[in-house]
């Protein structure tokens, strides 16, 4: 349904990246869910370009919060939050050029020319700073109800990060890191080579992993609604992404089934968690669609950006002929670190859209 | 939605492996789409068990038109068609002891025991009998429509198909095989493993290719359907998917923007073929979740059958203990070949159905 | 969207009046409800033509469970009953001239001419075969969670019957009238006028009246989807049916607030119901589209049958010109009884649907 | 889906009474469509409150729109409008006492206290000044394409309007009059009741009666989503409505189908219009679900506004016990017509949701 997503809960995004905000609504939230600007605040300043690795940009990131909330907890009606635009500069914009890698063109077909194509319209971006700062709250119930969501990059030009380990730690670590890597070494490196891309007026794509922890055994809504569809058809909708698979993925192709299969076991540790567990995690916590109580673990491939700023072959598409596209302009050198805001918000909204199903309005508040 | 899936065109899905029957309806179809009684049995065909490579389950896929179609032509209300379950050995399951990589446990933890057990119950491979089914006539509707949709295998146990060369060659020569590989070379090497891993008591997984050409520029609906998250959606809908990427995917992560950006050229043949294309491919046919006239490429990880003919670690679910699961039983050695028919069927349902959100309930039926 | 409705519980409907089968899917169903036959079977059979003032159709609703039910439960997986069609004499169906008040003109604009016209079609009173049977084992797993669903004939042609008091006694008494009025005077007045509108070629309407007790208070999901609206949008999926209204419905159109409101009282008796009652009922059990624990009262506009035995002014659609309908043909010279079983299914449905949505997919199945 | 409605096009509704705005954002809106600043004021200030017959409030409806259009036009992307709210006196309002006839004691049993209660919060009247906002412009649009959509005070405390005589200056008329009532007279003697109600501390009920001209034939999604449903469904969820009739509604029960069914004719008028027009319009331009090409005939029961100037019985649900609602606060002693935008808004929508899901996301901005 387009720019609504979601079952018991929904999700509906709207705004463009040049047009007076970005912003999103949350229908069917459980009533009387603590809701803190802070938590939005912060969640905003992650996502938020800075340093030598991003984007001239400066976006403030004013927001404000138009409905379902009522003295500082959700009402259980549709919570509503904008994020104000604030030093745009169209005039960078060409109209008619189309950018390689970008959405100028598509547009185009799609919206016959009355799209905004100025800083790629409602196709920026700069729409998950309306997803981050909506699902800020989601991610405060569900940590509350022992639930974490957390995201590194797992490389990124060729450089890796030390493994998650899902442990309280990493979490708590990530989530105070605007550049969400273990490994402060690994750390550094990637940004080098971001810095380099950006010299050389290119860009580096990357590799977002991403670990749920604590989610209750049973959720997913097969056939249609498994839990890797829901998070995949979430990912998917996050600009630049282009691959996503759950626990080996990709490397299950060169595996035999005895090494594929996940050995259950009777959990030992009696107080909380499901009752069997896996002794390895190959399949990423989901069986036929549904949460087997161990980590939820997701990769996602994010290309790199495809604003650049060196001269690209392209078309003039309101004139129907062949032209360059000049590049400069301010750009981020690297998204795949800032895209994590949105992983991590998506992520949480679907987790927290199969718990609604499956428990009910209110279970998100209760505890 | 659960087990209903789509937007103008819905799909729901019905049925248990050992249950009497396993069926799907489409809903919103255009109506006069001619529907043939062969183009599903040709594609059940493809799908079926066969030779030395596959299950010992003897399948009749003895199916039936239910409603829908009047005069051998769709007339625009809900067509349904049911396959009927034949040759099922219930007794050969064990209710309690989860066979590990199925979703025995987590339809326990999902349904507490009241799950149809036998032979993995609404989680079955075999409920892609319908999706093969009732899809079938889509994808001759879309052919009529220049629209092509075809699927090899491009590894498989570390050996490696040809490319697809999306050429009306290739699509011809996949359509009648029912082990989809290009190189007949590759195919002995790839059922040589599989006939290996068979003799072992074990399963291998593979990598599944997909091209659609024909698309029109300027299908998908993003922000939330973009044409990625739509077939990523059914795509992790089909039993054994664990990773789905487009164009270059988790390649991405590894290169510059220069590199991964598509040159954008004007279609030098205008006879057909939209306006601009792009001279590679690497984004795979869409660009900001939009199809731009060029091949979709889509490619799908498929894990290595869980069930398998040796000895598990498990657990007794019922019993609360662990349990060995002994294995044996009917079981394929390898469902990537199989998988190909819901993949095709999937593919093309997602685009009939963004084809007719865009262009109307009579679009499919004309010309 | 179109043929499938509902939003944590969803019912999907399929089939022609002359096809091989009407059926219906309910998905999201708790597991483990008692799926009785016998239950399926009663349901039916009130809704069976019988007797003088019916059709001479002889139906006999063999059905079958194609789905979603292990050992006589639930198992949460889609819920599929197929009827067969049977003693379909196609033949006395014109092609092309369109019976008034039916939708064969209708139909014919919408669906080109590849509409199966015979009977109806998919627009058949038939259908209503389908929903009786898979909404029945619904109401019994209300009826065991103290909620019941009754609905008589509250007028036809003039005849009113008493009361519906809303009492166990009352409730009891419509479950096995096939004719389903409570004062045995006004049945007999009924079916007198219904016979007299038979001799002469002609038909009857009425007015159906649904009361539903037991509903917890709080339940419906305003803005869009207030009990109302819900149940609104089900009823008028109906055949025939072309007014709806709760509580004093049209009636308020006369009344000073003062008499329209409901005063609000603690309830005196602390076991069970709500803590507060109202003292009178005007609002019919919902206030802002949601309920507040009173028996839902809702009132059914159903129009005289349109198939007539005597001759009426219409066209020939193909042939594009004026033309008579001779009528005959076997045909119900009144439906409001026969359709208060789509009503009590649908009023199931929805009550079930909003229970789900509100305390999870188990709650149905508990108690 | 709660907050959102529609299919091809979706409505998503926010705010609160006393929050910061009210909202509402359309998806899937052609591309192109003019979006006149004029046309939503113009459509606020029918709306609203004004003159004796009226709420002491003094809305002013200041309005932004927060996406979706550029350069005068709609982009396709999701079009937000928001209405700050001003003139607020939360002093005004109880907490624990609940209106009877209002929704305080239903939202206080859904959300368990954390509902904002001022005014009503999410359940007031004020929601209809976003729809009336966000509508305006598909009613400019469909008025574009020949669709007229009107709506007149039928009845109003036992006064009667004229009949609506669904010709161009009846439209025009309705169109500027902020009492929508075609016969002076009867205005005149309207409001004098509803002047009287208020004096006696009371209010007034009423019913609206809905034209829709030039609909093309055809539209409809039955089984589930019959022209009837979905417009029922949208009336149904504005505040105070509890009666939704077609055609003849209610009246057919005291109808012989010889009475009932419309004969059919060929249109004489070969210039526009459906090729089969029928000689009475009792079925209210619809049959079977679908529009036959006359005017669609809708009638709205609205209750009389549950507020009052009197004290009322009540209960203090905070403390759980009875007690006195004092009455008072600035209120409406009608809403019968201000009600009428949200009619006119919503049945707009539904129109143009229904051509868009049959001829594509293209044909509203044609022409």
């Amino acid at each position: 349904m387009k720019n609504t997503f979601g079952n018991a809960l929904t999700l509906t995004i709207f705004g463009e990246s040049h047009g007076p905000v970005v912003g999103a609504t949350v229908d069917g939230l459980a009533p009387g869910i603590g809701i803190r600007e802070d938590a939005i605040r912060s969640a905003l300043a992650l996502r938020r370009p800075s340093g030598s690795i991003s984007t001239a940009r400066r976006e403030q990131d004013e927001f404000e919060i138009l409905s379902g909330v009522f003295e500082g907890r959700s009402t259980g009606t549709p919570f509503t939050v904008i994020v104000r635009n604030a030093d745009t500069k169209s005039a960078d914009y060409l109209r008619g050029i189309a950018r390689p890698g970008h959405a100028d063109l598509t547009a185009h077909y799609k919206y016959h020319g009355f799209e905004d194509y100025r800083g790629g319209g409602h196709f920026s971006g700069r729409l998950t700073a309306a997803l981050t700062a909506v699902c800020a709250p989601l991610s405060e119930a569900l940590r509350k109800r022992g639930i974490r969501v957390g995201t590194h990059i797992s490389s990124l030009a060729g450089i890796y990060d030390r493994p998650f380990g899902d442990t309280e730690a990493d979490f708590e670590t990530l989530s105070s890191l605007p550049f969400p890597v273990l490994d402060p070494d690994a750390a550094e490196a990637m940004k080098a080579k971001i810095r380099e891309a950006a010299e050389a007026g290119d860009s580096v794509g990357g590799v977002l992993e991403t670990v749920v922890t604590g989610v209750p055994a049973g959720l997913g809504e097969p056939f249609f609604d498994s839990v890797e569809s829901e998070l995949a058809h979430a990912m998917f909708s996050i600009p630049a992404v282009k691959g996503v698979e759950f626990g080996a993925g990709f490397g299950f192709a060169d595996m035999k089934g005895s090494e594929a299969n996940d050995p259950i076991r009777v959990n030992p540790q009696q107080n909380g968690g499901p009752p069997f567990i896996t002794s390895s995690n190959k399949n990423g916590g989901i069986n036929g669609g549904i949460t087997n109580g161990m980590p939820i673990l997701m990769r996602i491939a994010v290309k790199p950006t495809p604003s650049l700023g060196i001269p690209q072959e392209s078309v003039d598409f309101l004139a129907g002929k062949n032209a360059e596209h000049p590049g400069g302009g301010r750009h981020d050198p690297a998204i795949v670190h800032r895209a994590r805001s949105a992983v991590n918000g998506l992520t949480a909204f679907v987790i927290a859209d199969l718990l609604t199903l499956r428990f009910g309005t209110d279970w998100l508040a209760e505890g």
